[in-house]
């Protein structure tokens, strides 16, 4: 790799294709090796948080787990506060609780209710956006507290999958399509 | 708070007790009010960081899922890669696993097998140090994969559970004691 920071174009090479995992005929994008690289991980960083100043955001929210690798890293670039969002019963705290339909079943997130202060402008950063039903029930989540959602950026988006029409509201960036 | 930056007082007044979570008679240490103070979240991480400089470390290593928290914005700050260590089977790559004794039965660790080139400067940070099982087992998983390990880093310990002794020959940091 050059000295000049890396792009997409890097950082796309530098993800892993992963036959049948986690079961049969998925493909799964692997950006184990896009995070190990230092370069690369920055830059995945500068790019998800391109538009927003540091400064100017009260927190980024991040989506257990992944999603807490992307929205940590942002928050300490763009010195703001970050906020998690968890899988049911996993947050200590007093919670709000948001379901959301699987392909089989349904499945639960939650937030602490004092997690931002109403009016609070917060930005979503997660690795992926597939269906989209977990970041919208982020999203609500996130709403039902007061909090203003300026954007919602994903390193990759799977946009045979939709995921975008549940998010038909929102300020929707994502940096590797497939 | 004033304009100063914050320190171990401010950090550790911030934690919230939260009693019988998960189980009664457990005093949770919740850390969410931390993390969403921004200056408060990057003190953490300068302190958690405080002998590391950047560009001295390729890899910071960061446990599931709220190490990854802490592991990633350290990464972010000194300019190093992020290698996740996770629970059995959520990495889709061919892994190493540790497996080490919990109250009732074990728990099993995972790292994928290439996460660092052999003699990698890798530092462990986590959010806290119990019975140091699953710190050990990410410390034996680093040192298969022939990583060195610089220092393991922790937001709080429980002294009392003795976890220390589980990382006998380790440089252990931790900030905030109980």
């Amino acid at each position: 790799m050059s000295n000049a920071t890396p792009g997409i174009a890097e950082i796309t090479r530098a993800i892993r294709n992963v036959p049948d995992f986690p079961k049969p005929d998925i493909q799964f994008k692997d950006i184990t090796p896009v995070l190990a690289d230092a370069a690369l991980f920055a830059a995945c960083i500068d790019l998800l948080t391109a538009d927003v100043k540091p400064g100017s955001v009260d927190a980024v929210v991040g989506i257990d787990a992944r999603g807490f690798i992307f929205a940590a890293a942002a928050a300490i670039k763009l010195k703001a506060g970050f906020v998690p969002v968890r899988k049911k019963s996993k947050l200590p705290y007093t919670c709000y609780e948001q379901s959301y339909d699987l392909e089989y079943g349904t499945n639960t997130v939650a937030i602490h209710i004092d997690a931002v202060k109403p009016g609070a402008r917060v930005i979503l950063v997660d690795d992926l956006l597939a269906t989209g039903g977990t970041a919208a029930a982020a999203v609500a989540l996130l709403e039902r507290i007061g909090a203003n959602v300026v954007e919602v950026s994903f390193l990759i988006e799977l946009s045979f999958l939709d995921g975008r029409k549940k998010l038909a509201n929102q300020n929707v960036r994502s940096l590797v399509t497939y």
